[in-house]
């Protein structure tokens, strides 16, 4: 359809914006942005991210945070049109997956809205590099495991994922239409340090409160896939140095998974408790929760990339974590 | 992955909303449903649709419209709460595919967060059953033909697609997480009576200003699809009565189809002129034009619905009536 636009020196220094800078992953990009000699600013409203994240990048002269809505587009046109960014890394999102239907205008603001804000205001700024991310949930509950990015048409089943469908619809739209690069990865559950939000997080926070029971919403048979967020990192630097197109969508999670009572199993080991376990029943978690979440990662692979850690590893790193930062708790009780 | 939930006295008179009712397509709804013996509401801005088409309905004691705007929720939420419709026929959109990339948020305006605002209204009012106008536009450049609504999952080539995209995505998360019947109809080109938009109208409207030339955008080989309006509404009428289920998408078009050149054939014939024809050339009329889109419908067939009008009586019919409503050119000009 449309020509490859190279990025403006692929492997020179570039003016990066971060939304979500001071997020779990929005951090991470941060760091590996600056430990590569860009320059970087985080767009983030620390209403989850957290300043405790950037503590290394804030110490950098090439880091700037600046506090801003993605719901707001004059805010982030402020900080386009300032900062000029070669590329815009988008991660702000609402990442609640389970109670969208308890607040159902959330992940449209957000993740839709909040979405066309910044390709817009990037796009208004002359910025022609986007990377987004989106979730294997726009899959709804497909029929194909591993599941590629060309399966069936899916059906949603959570406002979360048809709001970061909707998002990727956006940015394709505007990627031919303004002749952008944009390259859209759909995340699996994303594990290591600074993960702050989800099971294995709601998992340790309950154990901490009573170490004799854990409830677990479901049958604990639900298959999840999830990756380290070493790897996610490896995987996005490597397509923004080497990959980037006018318009693709990519993949990317670990080739193992585990059943939601394994996951139970490593973070129980690690915490060296034996709670007694009780289940909520049924395949799903919730409403929209998908009992099997598998990506196939072929295309992302033929570029080179690998998952370097195991699920092991992933989750047990980030109990650790957790158990290193017990002010999250108390933060988000 | 949802029981089908039965609408209401599946064959008795309903309360039907129809968002965009004064709007090409919507009147022929409005109509429709007063034949049936419902009683109806049509909520519209009257920024695209007319009075005139709502002639017939304004004189039955049964039918009210409503001068609102989808991009309110509040307007909606009033007349919903007030109404309490049984069913809600969303139509109202911003219908210019063209000129999507001059005004970037207006189909995110219309399309997507209208779209959310009349189902969130509709929940809100207790109301179960909802059908939507998408678009075969969402198929973007499509691979099979026809084109099945199971697909490949497609890459969106227009802002017009891509929010009607995310209208479908909301819907379905909406019908799964609050239990209500929505089906989703992915439209072709629609032709008939009241038609006022679209390229058989841009043509008309170009001979009447210059009867010697005419201007036609691409190399006039695009293969577009159409239906006859009434043979919209059978499809459509069929499966309210019939066939609603918790969530579905049917595909509804012509097994036919025309290449630009052949409609332009059958308006100059109806117009009894023979300009000289000038191509802007290429496959694509502009950027985001569909170079072929033709629908398979079979889910909607084994329900029992087929085409009665040939394309070449839809294209003439609607000539026939634009000349028959010089008005209509004067008010759009």
């Amino acid at each position: 359809m449309q020509k490859e636009i190279p990025v403006a020196n692929a492997n020179s220094k570039k003016r990066v914006l971060v939304t979500g800078g001071a997020g779990f992953i929005g951090s991470h990009f941060c760091d590996r942005a600056l430990a590569l000699g860009n320059e970087v600013v985080a767009f983030d409203d620390l209403s989850t991210g957290k300043e405790l994240f950037l503590s290394a990048a804030l110490k950098n002269p090439l880091f700037r945070l600046v506090r801003g809505d993605i719901r707001n587009l004059e805010e982030l046109q402020k900080t386009c049109s300032e900062f000029q960014p070669d590329l815009i890394a988008h991660f702000a999102a609402n990442a609640d997956v389970r109670h969208g239907l308890e607040r159902p205008r959330r992940d449209l603001d957000y993740n839709t809205i909040g979405t066309w804000n910044v390709v817009e205001a990037g796009r208004l700024s002359g910025c022609k590099n986007l990377i987004f991310s989106s979730t294997g949930s726009v899959y709804g509950e497909p029929e194909i495991f591993p599941t590629p990015e060309e399966c069936p048409f899916p059906v949603q089943t959570s406002l979360y994922a048809a709001s970061k469908l909707a998002g990727e619809a956006i940015l394709s739209a505007y990627a031919l239409g303004y002749q952008m690069n944009v390259t859209v990865f759909r995340f699996v559950s994303i594990l290591g340090p600074r993960y702050t939000h989800g099971h294995i997080f709601d998992f340790v926070k309950a154990l901490r409160r009573n170490p004799k029971k854990l409830r677990i919403l479901g049958n604990g048979l639900q298959l999840k896939s999830y990756l380290h967020v070493d790897d996610l990192m490896d995987g996005l630097w490597m397509v923004i140095q080497n990959g980037m197109q006018a318009y693709q969508v990519l993949n990317i999670g670990h080739d193992d998974a585990l059943i939601v009572n394994r996951s139970v199993g490593y973070i129980l080991n690690e915490l060296k408790l034996e709670p007694e376990r009780e289940y909520t029943g049924g395949e799903r978690g919730w409403v929209g929760d998908s009992p099997r979440i598998q990506l196939a990662t072929a295309k992302l692979k033929a570029k080179g990339w690998a998952a370097q850690r195991t699920l092991e590893q992933a989750v047990r790193e980030t109990v650790r974590y957790l158990q290193s930062e017990p002010g999250l708790f108390e933060e988000n009780s």
